[in-house]
């Protein structure tokens, strides 16, 4: 009997993995991992270079991304049974193999692997091995600690409704928002409401080859590229 | 002409700390560290049996740790001049060498490193590699994801005022509370009055050895070892 693995690949440069997760991407029989259709996929590309000639990889590629809401029962529907059917998968590959399972950043913060997690409960043994955030290597970055002291630390998502980001921007010493995308305007808007447009870093690609650290006001593209965006805290520091 | 290298270690199991970290720890000459007088240390326990032979170890002993509250004016002025003067070691060590400085879980976050970090700015070249939290470690350890979806987190201090703590208690989706310690009966009284008791975990020692993970309601202990208290999200999941 073997396991499902999942290992967190840590914000983007390998040599940021942990020790167990390089070891055991390093001697994977089985592969799995999440891309957009028609992708090379993110956490594919991170282990690029590591991987027995052996290897089996199975890509579990989403089958709708963005095309429809998540408010959508449909989408919930089509998600569901994708989820579903990898579970039953990687069941029948675990039933004699380990598979190790990647995931950027750290499995059990955001990480989509969680969905297949829950699902494999008392279907077959399951490991996580955590791994350093995306959002830790974006503030290490910006070559600024993000939180000192007793700081408050909120992490929010820019899909938060508008109000509801001013409020938590405006109520915490540091923040960390992400899922930004096309969700900039508003974000932008909610902080300047909240009064710290000023102090925001906007990190794309942290840690990973074309790394971009400016702040917020420097930034004048649309839409941002696998991006955090940041408050630093300003706590007691002796 | 060296550096100041500040390596993560992540939250305790030196398998979870990066391969860079460990890279860099196997090959310090010099190796830096706090810790209280009289005790080994939790990060230099972390590198049992990683060292060269021939490294040189610098222990960076704190003048004062809890006999003084940090609200104390003498606190602040004892604390700085250690600062300053580990700084101006660190400067002239790294004059010829590089020094490699331990932090468990992330420098840049809550990290003691960073008094040393703002002192060191222009005197000579630092580098961060960042390391697994350890609240990353703890929510891991219960088996649990943090977060899903949007859901909001929240990480605060179990030392602030019992009337902020229950405010931000109730109004987060996910939390994670550290520095628990003899704050614990104010911590247990906040979630009681959030109403989120019964949902609260407490992990000891996340991914080291004597690790435990327990329902707060379970711990009948009074003053918790290396914890930190965690509420699940509960947000969206296909």
């Amino acid at each position: 009997m073997g396991k499902v693995i999942c290992t967190g690949l840590g914000p983007g440069d390998p040599d940021l993995m942990s020790v167990r997760s390089d070891r055991l991407i390093r001697g994977a029989r089985h592969l799995a991992y999440f891309r957009k259709e028609g992708r090379k996929g993110q956490a594919r590309q991170i282990v690029e270079g590591m991987l027995r000639e052996d290897v089996t990889e199975h890509a579990m590629e989403y089958p709708v991304t963005t095309e429809i809401s998540f408010k959508d029962p449909e989408y919930k529907r089509i998600l569901s049974e994708f989820y579903d059917a990898w579970t039953d998968r990687l069941e029948a590959l675990a039933a004699t193999d380990d598979v190790i399972v990647l995931c950027e950043g750290d499995p059990f913060f955001y990480g989509s692997f969680m969905h297949l997690h829950s699902r494999l409960q008392g279907r077959v043994e399951v490991e996580i091995v955590p791994g350093i955030t995306g959002m830790s290597g974006c503030w290490t970055a910006t070559d600024m600690p993000i939180t000192w002291g007793d700081d408050v630390l909120t992490v929010a998502m820019a899909t938060l409704p508008e109000e509801e980001l001013v409020r938590r921007l405006k109520d915490t010493d540091a923040a960390v928002v992400m899922k930004i995308g096309r969700n900039l305007p508003k974000l932008k808007r909610a902080l300047e409401a909240a009064g710290r447009i000023d102090d925001a870093w906007l990190v794309e690609r942290g840690t990973m080859p074309k790394q971009t650290v400016q702040k917020l006001t420097a930034f004048d593209g649309d839409t941002p590229y696998f991006a955090i965006c940041l408050l630093h805290g300003q706590g007691r520091r002796p």
